[in-house]
């Protein structure tokens, strides 16, 4: 018998008959003899909607009344979703993220897992019932107080129970067929990806793949959380992330790998260049450490040789544009101080990443990229590498190109054009 | 420093300006100097549209499901009051039934109030906050599940808060200006009534008055709660329901009291009768044993005397509707058993109720009464009486006739026509 945790996103329970839906394949994975927690998001635009409502009773909601609001969501979706499975004739109970045993910090709007304790949840499965849990929400012990877990919450409650209940895999419900070597909606010869390690996902969450959160992909290699992500729409095998220290039972460990995995793209971020900085040491400390203070949250970072005649040198970073205008305010207030020439603010960019675990042991990689965007027409303005991955700033207006381009030369087009579905839930 | 328990119900609270409405309302008690506690329903419509929703996903759902579905409801109004009452600059708290020490047994559904533990409202009040709680819910500690307390949740939640808290009185803001000695969409001259004992209103209540559940009386009555039933959209005194054996503090014990309080209708209710019952000791219980099995409510009986020729009698009782057709068929079931000849069921009765705690000194009630409804040409099916109360059956369709004639018959018309609002909260 094996556990297995499933998690469903708001696209997945939008209304009473995907409800029903999602109840009767969650009942098919029972009946196969499994044990099956299941962790929901709010309904659809419920999320959406409750937070307009607060920012009509008042432009900027208390956090602790803001975190009790937002959990209603998925309070409502998870009774509906064990309603379904009873109806169904199966035993079924909904936990709330507190009686699920999902502990934070008191952080909220943004709270850290510190404890998961899922002693009722174990209970209601050596009882034969299904476990529905709250995905999002947890309760802190020490304000006693019900918060929520931010951006990715949903598949990060996923993660934490099927970690902390042992479960054999963790199984990701989208409304995509799994990961994608790079966004079908922009590179139409985009294939899923069967198998690809938790540091490649990290390292393409990080860049802008969406489908699963970085957060999620951290806690599952941290605590060896082989992961399953997959369409709710039909019952194609999806992406298996998974950590090569461990393989799954059964599976070779010599396997042939492209060399890439994904190109992952990114338009949310701006760049700024603090033009004609003093080449003296510490200069870069401060000026970060200025950034840092904004809680803005710096992505690349390049500096250029300085030019010998002037000792002075321009540092450019990247960063989400909506941090965009607080770190400007804060480096501007800081010019005289540290003596540099001018800033400029850039929100035109597009970053596009290669990622690739074999990255480590194929050279030319970077020879690879540069000629395919070199000879799509492409102009590269920031470059920077991890172990794994190899970033590129362009203009925001030919990201779409370039990534095909960069797709294309690196053998990853599909015979066929995938099918694209809509956006995906919380 | 008094100590003010407030109740709004979901009329009150039903779109964001509404809650920012009542929001500087309670703030205004605040500021007064008092203590408050505020118990908030469900925002307008929201427990009938999930209601919906579950029953979109099942005909039948699951007790202990749609009592965590339903909850959501409150959680959402007390959240965004509890923002705006932020916003204004006052601190406030909102806490779930369970948050609050609402414990009830495991009745989902129904569940009756076993403790009240609000050690954390009383820490949130003792640091000058305001305490926000979710009506209509409670915690079991018995099944760890979250409960709801069914009809007239909301009021009662308030006057077990009040009761276990010591609250100097107990405010239920309302749509309407209080207690009216009738219904005024009915009868125009309905006057507001300015105090009332407990005992009336409790009758009244059990009469088809509506703007008070009868739970949540019953509860003040037997904790010693006073309350002020008042509007929500007006600074007017209101009805204060009271124990007249502890009078609010000044207040004379000597006042003149109208004999009559107020007169209630009710057409919610059916008649059975029982025709041809074998006059023999016994036969009534055995009738309403089969009646109380299926959890029906009955409310007036009458027994006719028998006819000495056949040694028979006819029984006849009132019920709600809902509950009409199961004990219609439990009676069947049981017809050879009992030996009764024939069943009649009747749904077009109209009940009517004077009640005044005068009436105990003071004969010729019901020959004003009757004689009233005489005049009035209306035809007396079934009366039967308490202590404080007289109550007649007649059809449906003469109600409206009969309640002004018995208005005005006992003085009780104002001079004014009273202004009407919309329907009530839960």
């Amino acid at each position: 018998m094996s556990l297995i945790v499933q998690k469903f996103g708001g696209s997945s329970v939008a209304d009473a008959e995907s409800i029903k839906r999602v109840a009767k394949r969650i009942v098919e994975t029972h009946r196969e003899g499994n044990e099956v927690v299941v962790a929901v998001s709010a309904m659809g635009d419920t999320t959406d909607d409750l937070l307009d409502l607060a920012h009509e009773v008042t432009p900027i909601p208390a956090p602790r009344e803001l975190d009790m609001l937002l959990t209603a969501g998925e309070r409502i979706s998870m009774a509906l979703l064990a309603m379904a499975i009873r109806s169904l004739g199966y035993d079924a109970r909904s936990f709330t993220g507190s009686q699920a045993g999902m502990i934070t910090d008191a952080q909220h709007g943004a709270a850290r897992i510190v404890d998961v304790t899922p002693g009722r949840l174990r209970e209601a499965l050596d009882e034969g019932a299904i476990a529905i849990v709250a995905g999002f929400q947890g309760f802190s012990r020490e304000s006693r107080d019900i918060t929520t877990l931010g951006r990715g919450g949903s598949d990060t409650t996923a993660v934490a129970l099927a970690a902390a209940l042992g479960a054999d895999i963790c199984e990701i419900y989208t409304d995509v067929d799994g990961i994608f070597t790079s966004d079908p909606r922009i590179v139409k010869r985009a294939r899923k990806i069967d198998r690809i390690t938790s540091e490649e996902m990290l390292e393409l969450a990080g860049s802008g793949a969406k489908v699963l959160h970085i957060r999620a992909v951290e806690y599952a290699r941290r605590h060896n959380v082989t992961l399953h992500v997959r369409s709710s729409f039909n019952y194609n095998v999806g992406t298996i992330v998974y950590d090569p220290q461990k393989l799954p039972e059964g599976e070779e460990s010599t396997m042939e790998e492209s060399i890439i995995a994904g190109v992952a793209t990114d338009l949310s971020q701006a760049k700024i260049t603090v033009v004609g900085v003093p080449d003296v040491p510490g200069v870069a400390a401060k000026l970060f450490k200025i950034v840092a203070n904004t809680n803005a949250n710096v992505d690349m970072i390049v500096q250029n040789v300085s030019a010998a005649s002037t000792g002075r040198t321009d540092i450019s970073f990247t960063l989400p544009k909506d941090d965009g205008q607080k770190a400007i305010t804060a480096l501007s207030n800081a010019q005289d101080g540290i003596g540099f020439e001018s800033l400029q603010y850039d929100d035109q960019i597009g970053k596009l990443a290669v990622v690739g675990n074999a990255m480590r042991t194929n050279s030319g990689v970077s020879a690879t990229l540069f000629e395919a965007l070199y000879e799509a027409g492409i102009n590269i303005e920031m470059i920077s590498t991890s172990e794994i991955r190899i970033s590129i700033v362009t203009r925001a207006d030919s990201i779409n190109d370039a990534v095909r381009a960069v797709h294309t030369a690196f053998g990853l087009d599909a015979e066929d054009e995938a099918v694209v579905h809509g956006g995906t839930g919380r």
